[in-house]
């Protein structure tokens, strides 16, 4: 049996069930219309697996609203993958750090202009 | 082709592997010593397998210290899961927040034994 964060990070394993998740953080969405998007590039049965992949690994659920059944994000599974990802901040923290000084350094090459620019300010008012 | 992010979050869908992980987070190692822990369940090909996965989808790296080549974990491909996480923290903040009134909620109900010792002093004052 496959543990309960192995089957979510299986889960994410997929571009079109991660757009499905990206759809569903706008807000609920039935099934057909989840479909939708994805009905050019596939069948239907192939999207109801991918629907199921979601929900058997509890990132999203359906709720009950009349005859209908929208799906939902379910934020108790992402939460086990933030608590998971928390003991390795320090290593994608300093990845985020790494690029904050390569743009600070992009940034600092840029700025000579931005004193030719003053000098010109400097000449028209001679 | 496999995208990614779907390698990342496939090679992150083990136990072993995470462990692993888990093992390089605390300092580099060699092979044989990542290897070691899990060499009474299975087979040093498997386990080879499993370093080989996460070397592909970048979560480690091999550096070189003259003769050893240690593994260490690489903060990128981390990065890209707290990158593309990010995007949901609305819902697993909301989980968390669950979590903070359910414990307010124990600690709450907790409190009526408190008052009593209150009473108690009062009546040893008399």
């Amino acid at each position: 049996m496959q543990d309960h964060l192995s089957e979510t990070f299986a889960a994410l394993a997929d571009p079109t069930r991660r757009a499905m998740l990206a759809m569903l953080s706008q807000g609920e969405a039935n099934v057909s219309d989840l479909a939708k998007p994805f009905l050019k590039d596939m069948s239907l049965p192939a999207i109801t697996k991918h629907i199921k992949v979601l929900e058997k690994a509890s990132l999203i659920s359906k709720t009950r609203q009349a005859q209908w059944r929208p799906c939902k994000l379910n934020g108790e599974a992402f939460k086990d993958v933030a608590a998971w990802m928390e003991h390795y901040r320090i290593y994608w923290e300093q990845s985020f750090d790494r690029l904050d000084e390569y743009l600070k350094t992009v940034t600092a090459t840029k700025k000579p202009p931005k004193t030719k620019m003053r000098g010109k300010k400097h000449d028209r008012s001679k």
